[in-house]
Formats: C-alpha cells, structure tokens, sequence
C-alpha cells in the first residue's frame, strides 16, 4: 500500500517572461516575494502563498486543436473588480464573457475570473482586497 | 473592497483526447465518474474529487523554449510504487531523475510524481491505494 495526492502546483514561465509572470502571480496571490530568494538552474523554484481550504477540480473538454493544460479559475464576488485588479497586475483580457473573462497573465498564460465557486471555501478563505 | 482566491483548477483536453485524459484523471484522483454526467459543447465540464487541504503553489523558472504552464505534481510516499500505478492507468514516463519522474497523461499532458512536499496535510489527505 502507498499513498498519494495532488498537493502542489507549479506556474511554469520561461526566463524572458519569468520575472514578470513572478511579480504578477505573486500579486494575485497576495505574496510577500522574499528578497532572499535567488532563482537558478539548480533551483529554479520561488514559494507563492499556498492554497489553502478545499480547491475544486474539473476536467474540461476543449476545442479541436486546442493544446493539452490546466488553467486556473480565479473566483471571486466582484468579477469587474477583480479583472481590474490583475489588469493593474499586468494581466490582459482575452475574450470577455457575461459574467466571467478569459485572461492572460504577462507571459501569455491563460486564466480565468469567475464568480464564486466554492461557497463555504471562498467565505472562510478569499483574501480581501482594499 | 471585494474578494477573490484561487478556486478551481481545470484540466482542459481538447475531444481527440478527452475521454482517455478524462479516465486517466479520475483513476489518479480516485474519482467515481457518474453515467449522469453529459459533456456538451454548451456544458464542456465534469468534476473530479476536489483537493482537500493545503495544495503548495509555487513558481518555476523553465528553460527558454518552453511555453507557459501550469502543472500538477502528485506527492507520494512511494514514488516507484505512484509511478506504476499511474503508467498502469495511462501515462508514460518522460524523463526519470533520482527520486522524482515527469510524466504525460494520455493526452501528452505534463505532470511530475514526486516525494511528500506538504507534511501535515499530506498526513491527513492523501489517498491510500492498494
């Protein structure tokens, strides 16, 4: 017998876009980037702040063509907020929906803002922003 | 003020090779699918077990080339034991280091199996698999 989980995530940016994807996701997530950190070959991992509370999964079926991934949903109670939010960030809108965006982070990564998903999770573990 | 946080994670396969991606998925989540579930152009989504506890978020810096991502990586307390189980429902070894493995789903997706990352929350959410 062994054990197993899904129990970290990785933002995966090539260096040109490193540092920018950094700074973005680390405002997204409201992380305090330590100046400690130095970033190499050997060791090309940066902590952001973990996840915490229950993160749904889902499987997608997306159009011919499209390449295999995942993507993050950010979920929130104010979805024109929020986009503006990680537009100051250095986030662009891809297509914009009723109610929901596509997005792209500085380096051309795709995510999405959407409303509220988790219910209990997002009251007991959504960050407030001013 | 408004709220938000990182709520959802969305494996996304395009049709060619979404129903060997989707099965792959649910057997490493321990997910049972249900025949209720219709996957449509309209309704494209089908949830897995979602993730329970504490998931690690953490940037990585990859080599120039590589395209922008995120992925998974599923901690074990046994890796070779992690490696079989997933081959046996699917994936393929891509590379193989000391103690860690990359890996491809069905779809060609990248993922990684690797050591305990999380401790306490490994301890208390992992999947016990015979």
């Amino acid at each position: 017998m062994h054990r197993s989980r899904i129990g970290v995530l990785l933002i995966d940016h090539p260096a040109g876009s490193y540092d920018a994807a950094a700074a973005f996701w680390a405002g997204v997530t409201g992380t305090r980037r330590s100046a400690d950190t130095t970033i190499s070959d050997d060791d090309p991992y940066e902590p952001l702040r973990p996840l915490p509370g229950t993160v749904k999964l889902e499987l997608q079926r997306t159009g011919a063509g499209t390449p295999p991934r995942v993507h993050l949903d950010i979920e929130t109670d104010d979805v024109p907020a929020e986009v503006a939010r990680v537009e100051a960030l250095g986030a662009r809108v891809a297509t914009r929906h009723e109610g929901w965006a596509v997005m792209e982070d500085p380096g051309g990564m795709l995510f999405c803002v959407v409303p509220v998903q988790t219910g209990a999770d997002f009251a007991a573990h959504a960050t407030t922003w001013p």
